[in-house]
């Protein structure tokens, strides 16, 4: 998994023995498109770092549409934080939108991993408070456009996400139907 | 600054001396109702801690109206984090809503912090774990409810957050605008 120790040694410095002991709190898997990684609300929820491919984390609407609340592609990290903190179970999905190379690790292995090499404390710390600025961003793109100018500015801002995921996701994580995103983009090159 | 002190030793523990160490990193401020905290575009982003009173992060809309995207209450962080870990000027203004105490502290000595006192990772590593899980939380919110619902149903999670903050910063943190939020609340009352 020469994908997580490239990123973790862009962020702190771990040796490559070290990094042979953190893989052991790991486990590697390998996901089919569309499978579901995490069901919602049973007890196996684990944080997971994305290899190759991209997960996706979503709930059912009121309306019964699938919702798009985060994404990870490669070399990123994706779960429901607050359940996972808490050692609880979530109230999302989280799935597969194409084959994906992923690792996963429960709340206590993560905590026993943190406890043993105290600079993946520092690699956490840069994950999460990069992600967290990019939800405030993300919020101002949904505050601040039109429905119709939030896609194009989006996809303009951050190319290579809009073209490493399927354009079904996108427009979910943006707050449009999938329709409507459809709509606009044949509007725009008709 | 015994807020920060416990807030602190919530996450991770630290000697009374050590802590008489890492204060000397921060600048303590006392700031007035509506003052402004940082101004968009200029060189000086801080990292702000709210030891006691209200800070909140916004932008300008198209429209010409305050939209805020961020608040900090007491024992609470508030930065524009993408800019922050680049070193770089915001193009938000964070300001006081009510009289506030805070303390805050630079990018450059943050990362002398992190370095001399490796604890603070373990800290701040929870603190943005929990921003980041809240901020797909609220996204949630702003996904899920209509906007009558939405106001109504973060004000019955959230009743402490509500109850201390003006009313026109929660309806602008949920997409309403205050005088809209001010008509759901007399019709309810009504």
């Amino acid at each position: 998994m020469k994908a997580l120790y490239e990123h973790i040694n862009q962020y702190t410095s771990i040796e490559n023995e070290d990094f042979q002991k953190i893989m052991s709190f790991f486990e590697v898997k390998s996901v089919n498109k569309k499978e579901i990684v995490y069901n919602s609300g049973s007890k196996d929820l684990k944080h997971y770092f994305v290899g190759n491919g991209c997960l996706y984390m979503y709930f059912i609407n009121d309306r019964g549409a699938e919702q798009t609340l985060q994404f990870a592609i490669n070399n990123w990290w994706i779960t429901d934080y607050l359940a996972f903190q808490n050692n609880r179970s979530s109230e999302f999905y989280i799935q597969a939108a194409n084959p994906s190379l992923i690792l996963q690790i429960s709340y206590k292995e993560q905590e026993a991993l943190l406890l043993e090499f105290p600079k993946m404390e520092s690699y956490f710390r840069h994950i999460y408070q990069t992600a967290y600025g990019a939800a405030i961003m993300r919020m101002k793109y949904i505050f601040n456009y039109s429905k119709e100018e939030i896609y194009f500015q989006f996809r303009d801002s951050f190319p290579d996400f809009v073209n490493n995921v399927p354009q079904y996701l996108v427009a979910t994580y943006l707050g449009l139907s999938p329709e409507y995103v459809s709509k606009i983009r044949k509007k725009k090159f008709s």
